[in-house]
């Protein structure tokens, strides 16, 4: 069985992604991770910051898996690009457009109040823009511009989603995909010609 | 003097920016606006939900103007749209990253929560996006390209906020700026040639 503090970081998690910070009670973590008030404390002394904070690195760090895994079997990351967004849109959908960023929520809501939440969000964002730059500078594109491309596609996929759960459409995850592809096809023809 | 309805969707419209639904409360509504308990419910029936509905449109109409003011003095469209991303990059910074877009947190927050206010949010997305389109389709972009650009530039601004929020700092603006610029010049040139 997993053990208190995992379960504390994984009902948060998942109801971060879901409400947000500002929504998210201790009393509503606490029953969904079936734990006793004591152990939150106990665990995370620093109190609702610090297990959401964690919470926003394990979201973070699992999410981050999906990059090598659509990326590193794809044939070219122009391929990559469209997969990962028709994927996000395809999740969207399946979940009725609940399922988006994991952390984009808590992102906004933080930014000004918390420096230990905004620190792990940044965190969290610089290391998927990472992981798709080694990808990028495999493919032959220079570094500069592959973090430029990393970058424009996180936030492009971001904002998407943010326009995808208002509107009940995929249609601007289909859109930014496309273009994010296109800036993405344009990079490598110039970085091998 | 402004009045008692006006001064309620005003206060709820900062507020909502600055910190989104979830945690902001009637009576912190109330309290900004100088207004008593009894006008709430005798100006919005519906409630915190009918004055946050207002609240996102007035906020909404206010940025729309933004659109004809950048776009149609500037000498074409990509500049319109860099002069776009470096004023909001400038905004940001001078408000130390708390003003970023007025309505994308509480979007994120009642996307799944709240019908009448995700309603507004999809509203007000689309107004912005029609708008870039009236202004692409003048430059002899077509329909379904300017339809496209301009829910690529929504997006990306949107999710160059909340990385540029996230990591205090203007680089995800500046680059998804420069990409959706390019995109639109591309699409001039192709319509032009």
């Amino acid at each position: 069985m997993r053990d208190t503090r995992q379960r504390l970081v994984e009902a948060s998690a998942t109801l971060l992604q879901r409400q947000g910070l500002t929504g998210t009670g201790i009393k509503q973590i606490l029953a969904e991770a079936h734990a006793p008030y004591s152990s939150l404390y106990h665990h995370f002394p620093g109190g609702k910051e610090q297990l959401g904070a964690e919470a926003v690195r394990t979201s973070g760090a699992l999410y981050a898996q999906l990059i090598p895994a659509i990326f590193d079997p794809a044939p070219d990351p122009p391929t990559a690009v469209r997969m990962f967004f028709a994927g996000a849109a395809e999740h969207l959908r399946d979940t009725d457009y609940a399922d988006a960023c994991p952390i984009a929520t808590v992102s906004l809501e933080v930014s000004s109040t918390s420096e230990t939440m905004r620190e792990a969000c940044a965190e969290v964002f610089e290391s998927w823009i990472d992981s798709c730059v080694v990808r990028l500078v495999a493919s032959g594109v220079s570094e500069g511009k592959s973090r430029e491309l990393a970058i424009a596609m996180v936030a492009a996929l971001e904002g998407a989603f943010v326009l995808a759960r208002a509107a009940r459409s995929t249609e601007a995850l289909a859109v930014a995909g496309e273009l994010t592809a296109s800036a993405v096809e344009q990079a490598l023809a110039q970085a091998t010609s």
